[in-house]
């Protein structure tokens, strides 16, 4: 389980949630296990700061960090985990079951990082674009017949396994794809560094012609993936986006 | 965590449940996690089993049974576990914390027995004539400064942990009052048979000028405290009936 003193470095964040009384209850959970951040992504009307579910957390959710995009929300992460089925998990992202998540999210704060725990929306969970933000896949492990799980009772769930469950990792089964470890003095770029560095390489890719129109969602969606993948350090981040500034500016776009 | 067979002997049970919400979110989480028998107890209102909340579970919520009391509900249930906070706790009465829950439900089925898992009404939980029908008293582990959860969420909570935990019994720090055990070839005496002889025993007490009627509504809740406290044999329990009739034939009662 994670220490209070480190649930601090938790935020969670609500993308596009539809019902007022969802964001309530879900801070209504954060009062009851112990987690402060709450930030919520593109929210559904206006008034949903007032939800009357957050039964002894309003002041929590009044100070919800709000923002139109789940880049913005978690740009200063360096773990982002989000949650839902394998649907929507892009090739090569790595997935974990719940009970594997607190050792995972205890190793990257103990390394000085910042971690955020995503929820998608009511109907359908988050899409392949939010996923393409996420390191890692955090699964519920649900029965097969009716996985869907409350917005709410989702996030309750996820967070009284962080604060109170055993957390070992159990068996390898569902890690098929492993974490790769930077070097313990080196601290992870955060969302917000990689996100830089995409957005540069994503132009290059452009102007060297490698990226036809009709590939460049793809290719964005594929490139976020990958850096995140790839766990760079804050001067892996650094290295490669002078590299590829100066790769643009000798193709003449800067 | 519980086998998927043994999920079908635990029933979830909600007592005086005020929005029938609440019941539909129940019904869905107990889908997500494998269960399906779920009880109600003196509902709010006559429209409960059409709850919209109960996503994916409507059936589960309009098979649900319906009982005035919560003794009538849990009859057949040899380990009736209650949720709630120590507030309430009949003197005596043992307390686990939840992560601690599974083996001990794990074992009263394996012993073949039945298990009521159950939750009070929205605003102040069980109270103390509750708990005095329940075996132990089972606390989620929330954060002092906000103890108290929603129904829906607490119920996913608890069937999460029954179906997903890794449910290590960690220390004995809670187990304050240990269980005691029965012969391994004799099963545990239902709650409906526990009732029947707390009542011979309470008619007992008044006949024989033990009780007087200040002292009947704490002696009532003693005596079925006490008699869940020694996990009685349906064989004690049919010798102890046998006993007390007898006392009471003797008294001029019978």
């Amino acid at each position: 389980l994670l220490a209070e003193a480190h649930r601090d470095r938790v935020s969670v964040v609500l993308v596009r949630p539809r019902n007022p009384l969802n964001s309530g209850a879900a801070a209504r959970a954060m009062a009851n296990f112990g987690f402060a951040h709450l930030a919520v992504v593109a929210p559904y009307g206006p008034h949903w700061r007032e939800a009357r579910s957050a039964v002894g957390a309003p002041q929590l959710l009044q100070d919800a960090r709000e923002s139109a995009t789940l880049s913005e929300a978690v740009g200063d992460c360096t773990l982002v985990a989000g949650t839902g089925t394998l649907d929507h998990r892009r090739p090569g992202q790595r997935a974990v079951k719940l009970p594997e998540l607190t050792p995972i999210i205890a190793g990257e704060i103990a390394r000085g990082g910042r971690i955020a725990l995503v929820f998608g929306p009511e109907k359908h969970g988050l899409t392949r674009d939010d996923l393409s933000i996420c390191h890692l896949l955090v699964e519920i492990p649900t029965h097969p017949g009716q996985p869907s799980m409350n917005l709410g009772q989702a996030v309750a769930v996820c967070l009284y396994e962080l604060a109170c469950g055993d957390g070992t990792v159990t068996a390898p089964a569902s890690q098929d794809i492993p974490m790769p470890s930077r070097g313990e003095d080196d601290s992870a770029a955060s969302s917000g560094e990689l996100d830089r560095l995409a957005g540069v390489i994503e132009e290059t890719m452009v102007a060297s012609g490698y990226s036809p129109p009709a590939m460049r969602r793809a290719n964005r969606l594929y490139l976020r993936e990958l850096l995140r993948r790839l766990a760079f350090s804050q001067a892996d981040a650094r290295r490669a986006l002078r590299l590829f500034r100066r790769i643009l500016w000798r193709l003449g776009h800067r």
